[in-house]
């Protein structure tokens, strides 16, 4: 057996025992794993400084320094997220449907946790808790993968989060870390059918498709976000503009802000300078069509054919000018990437149509695309955002880390 | 572009059209099809009647004939199979939950089709229209993909069906038949990501286990039973050989049906002889453990450890005796499939004990795993049995072969 199938087996055999784990007991060890963090805060903030030491030293960029650096604030802020997710409702046994058949069988439909939950990601030592949180909560053991820059991050953190486990009387297996983060272990991950309920990539796009292309346990895609803002000819275009500025400009490196518009033709000379007095601000830089740069002018740039599919994740606006909702729709549907596509208009029909036609995680009518996320859609949390339309759509929480099992109640029935 | 390359082009533009298509509609192409099977059946019947003789005359097994076989009986049932279909209530565009946020955003989570959904299976003409008529009514447009001996049923048929949603105004790419039935399109087919949102492979274990091996596309696994039932000290014994007579052999080549009983200990003498009283009348061949051969006789054949994890599929039954619920749930945890497993009891106890601690798609208290079917679990149809724990577990019906997205209504909204 390989290292990682040993950690399997030990996490299945854990996830037995959390699948007929009550509430109480799981709240009381998440309330565990928050007091420990802070108690031994200084365990895990010197393994990071020796992680951040060697990151300097391998001349990681600042952006990427920063999301692995830890301290006592960004501590406290994990903690307490552990606590928010110690107070959501356990979905776990909640009843989803029940059916009393002709011959007297009862149906119930009751909610179980998946069993094994993988995680794939890079080096965000807060999704090590957060993750291991969230599946602590909804019944399923884990098997956590970050990346090698965060190891002895990982390393100390996982070492307090299975002390917090034990002390509360679960197995520490509930969570578990690959320590060797070399390629090998990665496929060794993606093929590990016999354990891996469910394999969830975090992180950029790289990543996803790798573990997508190369994963044969099932795998959830989440987080490629090519989303479109469509500015209809009835638009409010004030708000059309303040909305696109939002989904663009609040946090550009998020899946859920805006990468392009879209703008009808009627409004275009109108909206477009009305945008530009907004998106100037963060000196965003344009990839327009012929039509923008006409009316806009030359500092546009001329829009290349892999403007329309990129995922610029930083100050970057793709700009298209579209004869109607028609042609915006069959543009989204030709380019979109299923997470967020918005239309801003007064028109009702319009707005029934898009939602209607347009095939993504969340259609919005009249706001900003940054609000898909699992918090805003008052999930409580959030393990990531699913873009596939297999077993879960849109931001993640505690339900979407379930299956369901029926539970079939009789008094001797036999099929004829 | 390859053949089916072209073809998931065509499916994925016919299911946008499909997506936003009423009940109405497709209800009338569902009636259309189910008349047109019938005005049209000597054409099914001649090109099946070239399917058998080309069987026949490669030397297929007279079982195999019998399903790949069509008569006028036969395609009338089928027929009504799709008028019961268009009966069923539609799922699309149901509303699955809405929330109220505190910004005033209103959230729809809205179920909306897979997509496209393609379907490999083996040589039972009826599937085809089983499964075309099934993704119709939910919105998906299909790719099927029969195998070879009832290619020339399976493309007759699809004519039919092709010419009947013509008729009703829809685009007859909704149902496709990949013709060139290779090893080759069958890999092609699972790396079909751009165009398939779904695969799912029905039919023998074989089929199964390769097409998750290989695929590419999201995957449901349907049907492997190795289903266990479980007779306690506290069962109601003769009840409990009535039941386990029926989850044996009422049929025995399904995937509900049982191939495993484990007995306790305490009952295993007066619960054998009784149960193969019953057994006896269909000469089932009984593999038993040391005990089992002990009560019995040397007519159970020493079983071996292959037989825990057989799925027979016909006259064939494991036999072992355990000590009580721990064990029985140990060994169900280690050579279960998944898929239906029983508890014969009159102990609430142990009942409730066995529902939470096995890990099934169903769960049974004093009643036969033989009642695992979208039938009889009332979902009216069933495209498969799904012994997978992402997307959906169990019988799926039409809800199963949905998604969903969420449409957000704003009235201006910007995040923070």
């Amino acid at each position: 057996m390989t290292i990682l199938e040993t950690q399997g087996l030990a996490a299945k055999n854990a996830a037995r025992k959390l699948a007929v784990t009550g509430e109480k007991q799981k709240n009381a060890a998440l309330l565990a794993m928050a007091d420990a963090l802070l108690a031994r805060k200084g365990q895990w903030l010197s393994a990071n400084a020796a992680d951040l030491a060697a990151a300097r030293a391998a001349g990681m960029r600042e952006s990427l320094l920063d999301r692995l650096t830890l301290d006592e604030k960004r501590i406290a802020a994990i903690a307490e997220g552990v606590r928010q997710i110690h107070a959501l409702p356990d979905p776990i046994g909640q009843v989803v449907k029940t059916t009393l058949r002709p011959n007297g069988l009862k149906l119930e439909q009751r909610r179980v946790p998946l069993g094994v939950v993988g995680i794939i990601y890079e080096a965000r030592p807060n999704v090590t808790v957060d993750a291991a949180a969230l599946c602590l909560k909804s019944g399923n053991a884990c098997i956590l993968r970050g990346g090698k820059e965060a190891f002895r991050s990982n390393r100390a953190v996982i070492a307090i989060l299975r002390d917090a486990l034990e002390a509360s009387g679960l197995p520490r297996d509930c969570v578990a870390l690959v320590e060797d983060t070399s390629r090998e272990t990665a496929q060794q991950m993606m093929d590990l059918t016999e354990y891996l309920d469910v394999l969830i990539p975090r992180g950029g796009a790289g990543l996803i498709h790798s573990v997508a292309a190369n994963a044969h346990v099932p795998v959830i895609r989440t987080g490629e976000g090519v989303c479109h803002i469509y500015v209809h000819r009835e638009a409010d275009l004030p708000m059309a503009a303040r909305i696109l500025y939002n989904a663009k400009c609040s946090r550009p490196s998020v899946c859920n802000a805006a990468e392009c518009v879209l703008v009808d033709r009627a409004v275009a000379e109108d909206f477009l300078p009305m945008a530009w007095e907004l998106l100037q601000k963060k000196s965003v830089k344009l990839h327009g069509d012929p039509e923008c740069r006409e009316i806009l002018g030359d500092f546009v740039l001329p829009a290349a054919p892999e403007d329309w599919d990129a995922e610029y994740g930083d100050y970057q606006l793709a700009v298209k000018v579209v004869s109607g909702p028609e042609e915006a729709m069959d543009f989204i549907a030709a380019h979109g990437t299923g997470h967020s596509e918005a239309i801003l208009t007064e028109s009702y029909t319009a707005a029934r149509q898009f939602c209607d036609g347009v095939d993504a995680a969340a259609v919005y009518v009249n706001a900003s695309t940054r609000f898909t996320d699992g918090f805003e859609f008052g999930l409580g949390a959030e393990i990531g955002i699913s873009t596939q339309k297999l077993h879960a759509r849109g931001p993640m929480g505690l339900e979407e880390l379930t299956s369901t099992k029926y539970v079939v109640y009789g008094d001797g029935q036999i099929r004829e």
